[in-house]
Parts: structure tokens; sequence; C-alpha cells
């Protein structure tokens, strides 16, 4: 293994979870999925009641990480678990890909 | 009861969830204090890595919610539990006043 070689792969491997952690949801797709989280979060993600967070302008992996967490459990909430329970991984992408593009309030 | 006293009853205990939901910290004190908090959710709350939430902007009461359910175990994440272990109610109460109070980019 040359030195340069060497230099990018270790390069690819530091980047990758970068990659890997950019979901590539649809917003335009997930604004019609989102119609559902608008009651407590809001419709551009700016919830009002301050016990529900924000999610416009967040970080669409985070977003991702969070959906998916309640679906499987990882993260329990009474109320989010069922809102979530039948979304596909395709949804989540989308949903998280809609809030992260709007504009924090 | 009259009507006006039973009306005013009501509208109390209609907004008592949002006034109780309202931690009131010291953004000024939470900032010393999140000093630890920088290094994965950036100086002003803006974290650079989407799978670390922003804090910036985000509602207090909700931030306080946040930071007591990883500090209690109700929220499990190997990274949070420890940085939120020794964190009195009023740190807590500061810390999410200060993250509240910075702007989301």
């Amino acid at each position: 293994m040359n030195r340069i070689y060497g230099a990018s792969l270790v390069l690819a491997f530091a980047l990758a979870p970068l990659a890997s952690a950019h979901a590539g949801g649809d917003p335009a797709a997930g604004q019609t999925k989102a119609v559902v989280c608008a009651a407590c979060h809001g419709v551009d993600g700016n919830s009002i009641n301050p016990i529900w967070p924000k999610l416009a302008g967040q970080h669409e992996a985070y977003l991702a990480k969070q959906i998916r967490a309640f679906r499987d459990g990882v993260r329990v909430d009474p109320t989010m678990a069922p809102m979530v329970a039948t979304l596909t991984e395709e949804d989540i992408d989308d949903i998280a890909a809609y809030f992260a593009s709007q504009k924090p309030k």
C-alpha cells in the first residue's frame, strides 16, 4: 500500500460516519407524510407548546435517528410510539428531510 | 361558584401546564455551565455533526426535560448519561435557558 492510497483510505474511513449519517430523504414527499406530526410539532416543525421539540432546521440525520429510536422502542415515549409505528425506512428519511429543510422560528 | 370565578378557574387550569413547563433558568449562568456540552453541541448549541442535535433556539422546557430524562435514565444514551449525572436542578434549568437563548444556524 503506498502512502497516498493509505492516506485516502484513512480519510475515507474518517468521513464514513458523516456520509452514512446523512439519510438523504425527499423533503417534498416528507411534507405529505408529516401531516400527522403537525398537531404537536407544527406544520413547519415549529411547535408552540414548549414541552414539544422544534423540529424545523434540526439535522436530518438526527431526526431520522430519533424517529427510528421511537419506532424501535429505544427511545420510549407513549405519544410518539404509536405515531411512528408503521413508518417505513423511506417514510422516516422523507419526514426527517422535510423538517430539516424548514426554518426554525 | 359564580360564572366569572368558574371561568377564571378553568382558564387557570388551562394555562397551568404552559406555566409550569417553563423552567425559568438563568442563561448567563448556563453559559458557564454549558462549557462541557460544547465539544459535541457547539459553543452556541449549533452542533456540526448531523447525528448530534442542534440545541440552539430549542424550547427551554423541552431541553430541561430531556437533560433530566438522561440524568434519571428515562432517556438512555451512553454519552449523555455521564455528562449530566451530577447536574443539579438549577444547573439543568440554567443550561436549558442558555441554549434556548441561542440562535439556530
